[in-house]
């Protein structure tokens, strides 16, 4: 595709501070002439039988139509008779594996300025699997599933993704010396992959190991995939590494080559409707979603713009910080473009 | 006790640079008068029946019956048909909370100089439960067991520990959002616990949250206890933060009070046998014995030596940046005995 192609794409305002920050999105998108029309779909206020969950089923049939969508937060109602809308959208998408580049951010001081890392985390089984039940009273059990079809294709991705974003590493995180034969299978599967690709360099190291890796020399890290749990893990103590949820992007992948981008930081129903909220991990998992269509060029400048507006400093949230409301830091990346 | 009534304590010595730094602390005790007599216990170099590892039953009925001992890295040989010697320990001797202070050390600079926590990790069940098993070719599973009994077990440490060291908080972490069943048990027995502790303020993280806090701001946090596995991966997170493994203590607590306090860094086979090992890791874990005896005229005693040679930064090994033996360094804390 080129920059010009105009595309259907699905937005998921989602709740609390989600309207203001999608609405900084979509100023960005028109300010940069992205050709790209939002379909835009609510959370529902009762439950669709269809999708079990709050989730309508139009909204999902958006995605599986436009193949790619962007998400912000959604706080899953309280109660019973339905699930988690989060983990809906993982399974009736199959979005198998979670993407979330990390970086360091210029002019955004924490204790690291050195983070430039991926973390591509299976999405869709492992402790995930809900399968879990009491034994006899007292003692109850969670079953991690792990298969060889799910494992081989995170781990399919994570290579590709090395070879054409120019990485040079891929980093397995695995508890195998524990669960031999869960973590043990992930492992042989991420190894028959890795040698499809010499150019790649492999390794891997156990997640307690990693985690103080990453404290002491995230450095070290390049490309890292793995299961469900750890990967939740893992990407959110790369998270705090560079500031925070809300500055780190993240995108699904779906069977199908469906792509749907999301900020993972929560709704702030404290702040929601304030003007006050931090568009940073939105418009940045926006920024992805427009890499996923191959949209480099507008990709490369939004970007840009939302990185020298934070480290210029002037117009900063006050999450960062500063004072500035959602709509000025919006209007200063839109000066930047 | 008192500190002049004399104690047998085992010693396992361990693997690699283990032998080098259990005589440091042989050192370190006959300098500081510590009215203890050690009890040696090699590994076996064949499967003991009894322990079904190369542990001997001797070496474990000598922890049982003096209720102390101190522990250096043990490597498991490779092979088939036997136990990891650290599960082996565990198991055999029901250790069923690992203790790790984790504190900044003056002097020695890293990215933090704020953290003061202690992680209480349950140590015989969760995903160390070794039951796993193909479901169908390419499908595996492994079980995670959470029991009441073991819950409410270490929970009960976990805040005693709190009252009786001047702590003021119990974090719990848990994923009870995901394993609502498994992480919901242990978190119940957190809060049944809790109520017989009201001085004590409660509190319940989830893992993910609670790793990007740890590393955004440490000092939020006090005492954490939480299920294996996510104590395996915050205990080396935090270790990570204050310079790594070996700098941490650990302490075993076992049913009827057994205490093994363990260096949990490798053997380092590398450079074993050069006088180059850091012995900081084991000494401190001896000082958690010392205190688990009462013998806290001692502890304090040596925690400070070791802590004031570190801070001068004299005599440091190389692992620290310094190029002293371990038997100068050794001999530095003796010196400020
Ligand atoms: C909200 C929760 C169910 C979710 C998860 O555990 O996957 C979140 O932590 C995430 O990373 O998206
Ligand atoms: C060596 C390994 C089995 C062990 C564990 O996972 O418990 C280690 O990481 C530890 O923390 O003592």
């Amino acid at each position: 595709s080129s920059d010009s192609t105009p595309i259907r794409a699905t937005l998921f305002p989602g709740d609390g501070i989600g309207p203001e920050i999608a609405d900084s999105v979509k100023q960005v998108f028109k300010a940069a002439d992205v050709p790209i029309e939002w379909e835009e779909h609510y959370v529902g206020d009762q439950i669709d039988p269809r999708t079990q969950s709050f989730l309508t089923w139009e909204s999902l049939e958006s995605v599986r139509r436009n193949g790619v969508g962007l998400k912000g937060p959604m706080a899953t109602p309280i109660g019973k008779g339905h699930r988690s809308l989060n983990l809906t959208l993982r399974k009736e998408l199959n979005l198998y594996a979670n993407v979330r580049p990390c970086y360091s951010l210029p002019g955004y001081k924490t204790r690291y300025d050195d983070v430039n890392l991926i973390t591509i985390r299976e999405n869709t089984e492992g402790e995930y699997s809900g399968l879990e039940h009491q034994v006899v009273r007292g003692v109850v059990e969670s079953l991690k599933i792990i298969t060889r079809q799910a494992s081989l294709r995170v781990a399919e991705y994570a290579f590709h993704y090395a070879k054409t974003h120019g990485r040079e590493r891929v980093s397995a995180i695995h508890k195998a010396n524990i669960m031999q034969k869960t973590d043990g299978l992930f492992l042989k599967c991420c190894r028959e992959v890795a040698e499809k690709y010499p150019e790649i360099v492999y390794e891997e190291v156990v997640i307690d190991n990693c985690c103080m890796m990453l404290v002491k020399n995230p450095a070290l890290f390049d490309v890292l995939v793995m299961p469900n749990l750890y990967g939740d893990i893992i990407s959110d103590l790369c998270a705090g590494l560079i500031g925070g949820l809300g500055l780190t992007p993240s995108c699904n992948i779906g069977e199908g080559g469906i792509a749907l981008a999301e900020a993972v930081h929560g709704s702030a129903p404290d702040i929601a409707g304030k003007n006050l909220a931090n568009p940073t991990a939105l418009l940045l998992s926006s920024v992805t979603m427009l890499r996923h269509l191959e949209f480099h060029g507008k990709a490369d400048q939004i970007q840009n713009a939302i990185l020298s507006t934070i480290a210029e400093g002037k117009y900063r949230t006050a999450d960062l910080g500063g004072s500035s409301s959602t709509t000025d830091f919006t209007k200063a990346i839109c000066d930047h473009l």
